[in-house]
């Protein structure tokens, strides 16, 4: 929902070059409004809520609402009913109108890769009549929203997008969000717009089905931020990092509500909703995350590589005296017991350099040039405690990855918090 | 430029269908702010400009902001040494580095039908390393300026899009305003995005080479927006009219800064800035229009159409006893002096039939789905005093365009409004 407030249109004569030169600033107010609702059993024929939300004060004069559903291939696999069970809600909806049986699509970073599915959405959006006043639904994880919602945004200037995050990673973190993407030039989210979303369905049901893979790293996100924001939160996890390993349900409502709440808050409280400054205040642990997906060709799942990405930069912050030894050991910790790897093979052995392009080290230059402007890269002095920098030293890198890979190789072993690890760094 | 205000996130218990839903209501406000420049000579190595814009306090930290320049073929051919002269301007400007000669495109309705050219665009911005702190400056006629600006708003998530419109339809309404867009599916604008550029400059040099019809087309739009928000805009057209068809190019210069302000107010004012209602205040005629323009299969140009657009939406208001007959006979006196047709052949024979896609009267219901929601179209009930009626009869519309046919024929005799045509409604 988007809503104008305020306005301000001044001439003024600036008279630079000839006394009939005039100049007007247009200024143009927005709000985007947006509900993100936690439930469950979304497609049940008892949950009023998807329909309540279809047929809002927003839904178009007249005619019931046109729908059209995408859905996550791997979801489908996971819920093999689902399928039938959202033509069956639909069916029962007399104020709703489904234009087709849902349209699959390849779950995964697959479907942002290949052009022809954003072409498959652009088709079936002109083919049934969805306009500015009807709805695409997009069920599934990260990739499969982003890549709809890429689709969605462009066709007609934006049709209407209800996200219905599958994975804990979109539920916590990508969904809440305005962004959307595909992949272009071999470069990931090349290709993408700024879009405020119609609604997020977040549908705690569909996360018992996940791998333990996405489950779990997942709540990379809500360790940064919690790093980044919240020191309780934090504490929090570390807390029920057991729990949450072991797939305890309600320890995972809370951490993705939580995570989601804060990434909420910093969108619209940022003054940077649309990332046009240099910084990306939230991207903490990203600059090698984005340069780990694309060397192991995608097979790295975003949270996982974030994983890595937040022990690399916590153990570069311990190594240059910017973080206390302390902190740095109870983040890896609950890495550790969160079962998610802090190095991984695409990391490389420490003998790394920046201008070869198949070091991970060349991904600090790739996130400067994707955000335009200069270098900055989120650090932590403590838990909770953010700072930019504006370079990192490429030696105390290298000895961090090296680091790294000792502690991987030792994580079965004792808790690096433990006294008889003392001396680690 | 973007800025965000305030902030605003509110968590409530909607307790649906489990007491531990929850919902966030996430509240995200943007103000876009960009300055619209009325100049000449922009290219004038005397003239700083285009310098100062884009070394502004927006510019990127440290290196010499990069440019990539797009410039209409059209252009090109009226303006032979501007390739040279454009880059004579930046070799001049060490702050600035122009990262490639001007790419050139074709200009007009070709380039937005196809897709190869935003390819290109997508293609030398990924080449020559435009970020979103570089700047794609788009040089032409509001198809290459439509075109750019959709391929400057993906690229990246959008990359500065500094507009430089050289019709007279773009300086005064396309290129000021907030949208983009290519065509798809055999189908206008469908593909496109709401996207502020960062800034507009309207170089009045541009228009000495355009075609009567272009220079005369464009006009229809000022006529347009005097007719819905400002008599004395009315009166001033109506007493320059002969002035304007002249090529008075003070004239001209009045009409554009004047029909641009008002245009700008309306985006900032109506409350609907990215169009989510179901009415468009500002496409008076315009259904009509669209309609003829796809007809015609792009030989006529918008401007045209318009024109065509508003002396149907007059005479069927007339016929309707909406608008009083004496201000419909200056509306299309105003059209006559400033020579533009009131019919075309696409308009057919009166002998109309709304079912049949080829009539202009099908021209109605595609208007309403490209915006969703119900009919809505403005038509006036005087000089100024715009009204929304929500179906339009087609047995009147019939008789309209049987009229305008006869009017056309007669165009070269009298004016409607001399005391010797009266009667013809
Ligand atoms: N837009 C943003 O702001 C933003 C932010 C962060 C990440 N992202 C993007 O998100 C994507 C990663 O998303 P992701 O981590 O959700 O992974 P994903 O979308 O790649 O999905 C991972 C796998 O899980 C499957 N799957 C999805 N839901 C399932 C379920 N309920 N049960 C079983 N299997 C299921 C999918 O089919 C896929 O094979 C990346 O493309 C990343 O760039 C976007
Ligand atoms: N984005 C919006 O809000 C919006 C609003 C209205 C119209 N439009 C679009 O604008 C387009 C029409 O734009 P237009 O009327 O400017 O026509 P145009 O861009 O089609 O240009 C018409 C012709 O003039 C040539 N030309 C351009 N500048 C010239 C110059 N200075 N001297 C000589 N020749 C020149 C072009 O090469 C072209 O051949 C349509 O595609 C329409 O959909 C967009
Ligand atoms: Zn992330
Ligand atoms: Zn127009």
């Amino acid at each position: 929902m988007i809503d104008t407030q305020t306005v301000n249109v001044e001439s003024a004569g600036l008279g630079r070059s000839s006394r009939r030169d005039r100049t007007i600033t247009q200024v143009v107010p927005v709000t985007f409004t947006y509900p993100v609702h936690f439930t469950e059993h979304l497609f049940d024929p008892q949950q009023t809520l998807l329909r309540d939300i279809l047929t809002g004060p927003e839904a178009s004069g007249g005619q019931p609402p046109r729908v059209l559903c995408v859905v996550d291939d791997g979801v489908l696999a996971a819920f093999p009913g689902l399928e039938g069970q959202i033509q069956a809600y639909f069916a029962a909806q007399l104020d709703l109108t489904l234009v087709a049986p849902p349209l699959t699509v390849p779950g995964g970073e697959r479907c942002k890769s290949d052009p022809d599915v954003v072409g498959r959405i652009h088709e079936a959006i002109n083919a049934h009549g969805i306009d500015r006043h009807a709805y695409v639904i997009a069920v599934g994880g990260g990739a499969v929203l982003d890549m709809v919602g890429y689709a969605a945004a462009t066709a007609h200037r934006g049709v209407r997008l209800v996200r219905v995050p599958t994975t804990v990673l979109s539920q916590n973190d990508s969904a809440v969000g305005v962004k959307n993407s595909v992949n272009a030039f071999g470069k990931k989210n090349w290709l993408g717009t700024f879009a405020p979303p119609h609604a997020v369905l977040n549908d705690r049901s569909f996360l018992t089905t996940l791998e333990d893979r996405d489950w779990l790293g997942g709540l990379s996100e809500a360790l940064k931020v919690a790093l980044l924001k919240d020191a309780a939160f934090f504490e929090w996890l570390e807390a029920n990092a057991v729990a949450l390993a072991a797939r305890d349900q309600e320890a995972m409502d809370h951490a993705v509500y939580r995570c989601a709440e804060l990434h909420l808050e910093h969108i619209a409280r940022s003054g940077d909703p649309f990332e046009r400054g240099s910084s990306r205040p939230l991207d903490f642990g990203h600059w090698a995350a984005h340069k780990l997906e694309s060397l192991s060709n995608y097979e790295l799942r975003h949270g996982e590589a974030v994983a890595v990405g937040i022990a690399l930069d916590c153990t570069y912050a311990a190594l240059s005296g910017l973080l206390p030894e302390a902190d740095w050991r109870r983040i890896l910790d609950v890495l550790r017991t969160l079962k998610l790897a802090v190095s991984v093979p695409e990391l490389g052995s420490g003998t790394q350099d920046a201008t070869n392009p198949t070091s991970v080290l060349s991904g600090l230059n790739e996130f400067r040039e994707h955000l335009g402007g200069r270098l900055t890269i989120p650090l932590l002095t403590g838990i909770g405690q953010p700072v930019e920098v504006h370079e990192m030293d490429h030696d105390i890198l290298r000895r961090a990855i090296a680091l790294l890979e000792d502690v991987q190789a030792q994580a079965s072993s004792l808790p690096l918090s433990s006294p008889h690890t003392q001396g680690v760094l």
